[in-house]
């Protein structure tokens, strides 16, 4: 391996590019912003290879499961389509069609023998972050120092191992930012992953390998992290439904599962996933099956709870639902196509019956100040280690949230800042509660916009409060995809009186122009480990919207 | 309030006896070592009171909500024996028997005009330990310089609100040892604690001041928390059965529970409490009834499982329960009485047809001392801060584990510590799993010693390793009277070959005659968040050993 970083990470995009046969590689690259497209226009894909790919999990699942789909022809669809995915917009950190297809055959091998399935997932392809450890497959995320890093038995994340159980494919793993603390996904191993929807638009981060993935139909499903947005903006950024579980007393695994700074895996983080359609449920109870907390001490152990579900079924069918919203948290305004987001789901609730009620979005600066300090806590030692072991720089983004100047804090300090983190927690919860008193009953859910923005243009992502509040509240998070921006209503906001610097900034930068066609998205905020609840009243606003299928 | 440590801490003691009326105070007390039978001599009490203080909370709860007894009563009965408890063993640091019999009265009258009780505890006196936090008390917990701070609405422990509201009466808060990380309870406020039925042996600590109480039966319940074995030891010397609940994603609230050091509460602490019968259900399902997850956010959303209690009903009814078992965990070797209790409790269990296997104690030498560098993680800055205020000494005991000249350590250590205590967490669950694999069913629980030796004398506590480990994995523990030291039978081993020096130390200070009739226990170790069923184990187990009814 050269000395040299720039050329390790020449010689990792090389060897990338090298897994990508000749007869998926793209001859004529397409004309315009859009790659969105592509795969119907090339010809790498088949007929039934194109519809194999338009499906969702929940399509797909019965029918490998009774055979009437191989496991190989599926996988081999998902990865041609990742093939032309990576080409485009570059969102591979590892691609492995062999060892897929080996995997998938293996399968389907099982299934002749055994006239069953080997689990819930039986055959399925999915796609998983590079945080996500599979033995004998390189770890990079995203630190060159890191290249020449397999994994082994030993070291194979817990979730791999219960997903291969439960019956999934491995077949890639997906693109982060440098160090993982961005929402846009920049790095220096293979660059800049861009969103298939507009060249000029990012996919999101630090999952945005994912969000481009299965944005683009790449993949059904995407497993990755949240520990400030990570999943919900990529989500967001490319019309993707997608939740961020609880974290504290977790319900999926997450050991082995490498982190940011490795180090504060016990602050912050969170096992999730990202999917194409609302099919969370089929991920949750798949995993949930496998009882993952008898293999990691942080996973609480609730098995799935259908009894949970039919609490917000009962409500749907006499009452409705009990809703509170906000589009702004007295910190940054949205933009004008957030904000019609928001509008458009809450008047589309009231529509349907339901009690859409406005939120006071409580302390919201104050949250987003302490999660910075906590992120920042270690003076970031940890990342700048990782970074300066193989001379290459860190990227522009991570300077204003990691800049080595701030120095490390003190282990009193640190402990004084979790203490207030437990205190603004059980504020929320009072207000969650005085709310509740005065409407005489149970508030389900909070609407709040993800980010200020559409799918923002490249190095432009300024502010994840929208997103980071609900992390450090440990709150569970549903992701729903709304609307598209739209030049000839999302009109520019004239004579704006910022609340602050970065507000003036934010709302300086909207272009409808530019934005015109951007995904829209929204956030459903449940309470801590209500996944059950949260999902089902994301189900349902995806339902009323429209948007259960994607297009 | 005297500037003068010593006066303020003078001034305390005088002002808690105060709080004793004349005619509730001993006039000759009694001769001998133990006070354990001094109630029924004494004439305070009458014989109704006397009966009552006898009985469980099971068995008072269903009569207070009658109104076949009313709460003024019962508080009456137990306020004497609590008064009583202290002038001997010295156990409260707060006793307000007008406070409570005021409540108790609020609660009658409720009673009469709505003929419906408050709540699932209606009317029943609960002792408290001096980390739980009321209004209008003070709130020193050992600390001299604490001494003058009064509890305000917003400065309660969420669990005093829900157990009021549960219907819970207060009268007394107990003693416990300077800094809490002690497992005798000495400070300079108030001295040591006592155990009723010897005053040459320790009631155990921190909870110590619960120990004595709850012993003595001066409460039925006590509520305390247990992050090194704070709940049980004190339960072990004191012939009680206690739980320590699930911490990382705890069950009760603690909000607001003052910690050894406060700042350390995000690390690890853990509401719990003690019993003298094995009723800690009805106090587990008489707080979840009260929905604490919407008060506190560490509180996992998980009402009672009676599903869970079932699934050990049914083994009962077939098969068995499948159990694992250590005398010594390969570090310090427990006393006689100590290795002869778990013999009791095996063969007891065996004989009634239940599967006992050896288990292997994985790694606790290792795990002791992770858990004493968590313990100094902040060079003590935060007890020493507390106990230097007011110009107190450091009590000799906390000498060796918080010794201010072990340094403050940096942050990115802290969290690989906290790494290392996930992987052995993961470590622990894969030897569970494996001999579950071995057995080809679930292992239930683990049946082991809580402390090498039994009710210890004073000065003499020395290794908590065998609680200890259980905080660091965060299991389930549930202690368990089994017997006593019997000179006659627990005879001194000769020729030792000790395994180290404090094994050496530990299996010296063992006097067969010093000993003699001291409460020998053991603990009931299940998964995490498996109060349910580990609770209906340790019911078992007591039920066989006949003592289910203490005493």
């Amino acid at each position: 391996m050269p000395e040299d970083w720039e050329q390790r990470a020449a010689d990792k995009r090389a060897r990338i590019l090298k897994n990508i046969p000749a007869e998926w590689r793209i001859q004529s690259p397409p004309a315009g912003d859009s790659f969105f497209d592509f795969p119907e226009k090339c010809g790498i894909l088949t007929p039934k290879e194109l519809e194999i790919t338009k499906s969702s999990a929940t399509d797909l699942v019965p029918k490998l499961a009774k055979g009437e789909l191989k496991s190989v022809e599926v996988t081999l669809a998902f990865c041609k389509r990742a093939a032309i995915a990576h080409q485009l917009v570059n969102c591979c950190h590892e691609f492995f069609p062999d060892m897929a297809l080996a995997q998938a055959k293996e399968y389907d091998d099982y299934l002749e023998r055994h006239k069953k399935p080997v689990g819930p997932l039986h055959g399925l392809p999915i796609s998983l972050k590079d945080q996500l450890r599979i033995k004998g497959l390189e770890n990079c995320m995203a630190y060159v120092s890191w290249l020449g890093k397999y994994d082994t038995e030993e070291s194979e994340s817990v979730l791999t191992i219960l997903l291969r159980k439960a019956g999934a494919v491995f077949y890639c793993k997906t693109s982060v930012p440098q160090t993982l603390m961005v929402c846009e996904t920049v790095n220096n191993v293979i660059g800049r992953t861009l969103n298939p929807r507009n060249k000029n638009w990012s996919c999101g981060g630090s999952t945005g390998g994912e969000g481009a993935m299965i944005g683009f139909r790449g993949g059904v499903w995407g497993v990755g992290t949240d520990i400030g947005g990570s999943i919900r903006v990529p989500c967001a950024f490319n019309f993707l439904y997608g939740i961020r579980l609880v974290m504290v007393a977790c319900r999926t695994p997450r050991w082995q599962t490498v982190c940011w700074a490795r180090r504060q895996l016990k602050v912050l983080l969170v096992q999730w996933l990202t999917v194409q359609r609302v099919n969370l449920r089929l991920f949750l109870t798949s995993i949930l099956a496998e009882e993952p907390w008898k293999y990691d001490s942080k996973v609480v152990p609730m098995p799935w709870r259908t009894s949970e579900e039919d609490v917000i079924k009962a409500k749907l069918q006499s009452g409705g639902l009990t809703l509170g919203f906000f589009n702004c948290d007295d910190n940054i305004l949205p933009h004008p196509p957030i904000l019609r987001g928001v509008d458009i789901v809450v008047s589309t609730l009231k529509k349907a019956g339901h009690t859409v009620v406005p939120w006071k979005p409580y302390k919201h600066a104050y949250a987003v100040d302490m999660i910075n300090k906590i992120f920042a806590a270690d003076g970031s030692t940890d990342v700048y280690e990782k970074i300066n072991a193989s001379g290459e720089p860190a990227i522009p983004n991570i300077q204003n949230l990691l800049n080595p100047s701030i120095p490390k804090k003190d282990l009193n300090d640190v402990w004084n800042i979790q203490l207030a983190k437990w205190d603004y927690q059980l504020e929320y919860l009072a207000k969650w509660r005085e709310l509740e008193e005065q409407l005489g009953k149970e508030l389900d859910a909070i609407i709040a916009p993800i980010t200020p923005t559409a799918a923002i243009r490249h190095n432009q992502f300024k502010y994840y409060g929208y997103a980071t509040v609900y992390n450090l509240l440990d709150l569970t998070s549903v992701t729903v995809p709304v609307t598209f921006a739209d030049k000839n209503i999302d009109k520019k906001k004239e004579g704006y009186k910022a609340m602050n610097e970065m507000d003036a900034d934010i709302q300086a930068e909207y272009d409808p122009e530019a934005y015109h066609g951007a995904p829209v998205a929204v956030q459903i905020v449940g309470r801590k480990l209500s996944e059950e609840r949260t999902l089902k009243i994301a189900e349902e606003v995806g339902r009323l919207l429209g948007n259960v299928v994607t297009p």
